[in-house]
């Protein structure tokens, strides 16, 4: 759904104006009253509906917990959720865990059941077992885009084929002539990033091409981490041609210490990520990676979790969401001549 | 307090690693567990011990409420706030407005005095008659570094010296011999960000140098908002030698805009924001800004909140944090020559 940002920008005028446009404050001259009304048609902006229904206590609250604000997938997802959960008149409320399991299991025994009427779990590190002891509490909990899946867990899981994006980023480096590829693996609470670098080293082995341990580096899956991980590469590799990293963050941060170097992506060196994160498309150059969907995958798990709370009889359940994609932007290139 | 990764990280492990190594799991070897144990010890890391008084039950909960998730400053507030609620046995939970008054009021109706012992307000557009209507309730409302500040509303608040930090941007290139410079304003909920453009043109004006409305572009605080108005800046002036955005988002834009175009930062044109997002730091070249103190703006502002939640009685609070700071770094530099 359309934000006031959306109209405002569509019609040329501010935040503001928009908002004085809604509330009928007279301040606003005639015609641009006119342009912020067809910006609303336009955009299909919604203003009050559903905010009165939820104010009228037609609504209820369920929460998202997730490990680090700070990691822009985090909002992106939230952003999503928030708006579908909100046009099905939920709340909802964020819970950071600041990366510590047991913050995670601290926040959905003081919540689960209580506070809210079901919870949504994003790669907080809390183990099945701590899921499994809430269960009396006929709150539902559903897990999204972990990296490991334990089927026999019995906890609604949304899937995301990691190693399929994996697979996905190694083919299309191979299609532009790369051999020689180092890989920045990243971790966080629920372990290495592991799906997605099997995946990479299954494209690369059916094309006969070799991935060695020592151009593998493994790192806290942050700008930082990425950073420091190229670095490293670029040090003890400078035959590289093509550095993949298994999220765009650490792409990012490898995307710096590139620029600091005077290494030209992609003309020396390529680069490719994995998720599509709003700062993939903002990066110069703009980083070309393999979209997990962000969107859908927000979208599917949200709504799977206010299925169950209103269907509280449904069996537990396994969501698969789409493959990933492609989206080839400007940090990948051909590979270097005489490279190979 | 340290996360788990930065445990991780200085440890030379994963996180996974160090997860185990709290957990007892035996998996890990005893000089990696003794690594580990030093980083704990090195980064002041507590496990458990918060956790544990949240769990069971010696804890509360607030709200943060605030209109856009994917606006950096927000995760970056958002992750300090928490850390400061938790070390005081409270969780914090997290309410996304979307931009949109009307959810917020409908947020604030649902849970001040009811979910949440007491709520935070960021930048939300709801009027300070909503916020008295709830006034019934018990519940402490606080509201934080807000562009415009009533202190007639008798609501509390905690106060950022806007003004002053667009003079030390304009004091900062008037230092550098900078004459035509253009500015992007950025619009939010609660209207333009005024202040900054005051102080700005104040420090301009007492060095008797003129900002004609030609080269001020007002659009809104994001990403797209900062590119596209640099491209109407570059366009139409040529001759500027540098930009002043009143937020680092917008910055992060407009040098999109000059790399697409070839134009050098600095050595063609200057680039200064405000705020310092941790992208200003991240990106290339890094964003010379007018730090707002995003950590103590958090602090303050929690702690102020907590304290009106455990006594009651306290009177309605104006706290202003310290004055903001510059932060050069390498996107501003001397007026190209020939230029003034």
């Amino acid at each position: 759904m359309a934000t006031l940002s959306e109209v405002a920008r569509l019609a040329g005028v501010t935040t503001a104006t928009v908002s004085n446009v809604l509330r009928n404050t007279q301040k606003v001259k005639p015609a641009t009253v006119q342009k912020v009304q067809e910006a609303i048609a336009a955009t299909g902006y919604r203003p009050n509906l559903m905010a009165r229904a939820l104010a009228e206590g037609k609504s209820s609250m369920v929460a998202l917990v997730l490990p680090d604000i700070n990691n822009p997938f985090y909002p992106e997802f939230v952003r999503v959720a928030e708006r579908v959960a909100r046009h099905r008149n939920y709340f909802l409320m964020v819970c950071n865990t600041d990366e510590r399991p047991d913050i995670g299991r601290a926040y959905l025994h003081q919540i689960a059941g209580t506070l809210a009427d079901g919870v949504l779990v994003l790669h907080t590190g809390i183990s099945a077992d701590d899921i499994n002891a809430l269960k009396t509490r006929r709150s539902p909990i559903v897990l999204a885009s972990e990296e490991k899946v334990d089927l026999a867990d019995q906890i609604p899981h949304v899937v995301v084929n990691f190693h399929r994006a994996g697979e996905i980023a190694g083919q299309h480096l191979l299609t532009l002539g790369h051999r020689r590829i180092g890989v920045i693996v990243g971790c966080g609470l629920e372990g290495m990033q592991v799906g997605r670098l099997e995946g990479f080293r299954d494209a690369l082995h059916a094309a006969g091409v070799a991935l060695p341990d020592a151009v593998i580096r493994n790192v806290s899956d942050t700008v930082a981490g990425g950073h420091d991980a190229a670095v490293s590469l670029l040090e003890q590799h400078p035959d590289l041609t093509a550095i993949f990293c298994t999220n765009d963050l650490m792409a990012y941060g490898a995307s710096q210490a590139l620029a600091d170097r005077g290494i030209r992506i992609p003309q020396d060196i390529s680069l490719i990520g994995i998720t599509d994160i709003q700062l993939a498309k903002d990066m110069r150059p703009a980083l070309t990676t393999v979209a997990l969907g962000i969107e859908q995958v927000a979208t599917i798990s949200i709504n799977l979790l206010l299925d169950l709370i209103e269907n509280p009889t449904h069996e537990p359940t396994i969501v698969q969401v789409p493959d990933p994609v492609l989206v080839v932007r400007t940090s990948t290139g051909p590979a270097r001549s005489g490279a190979a």
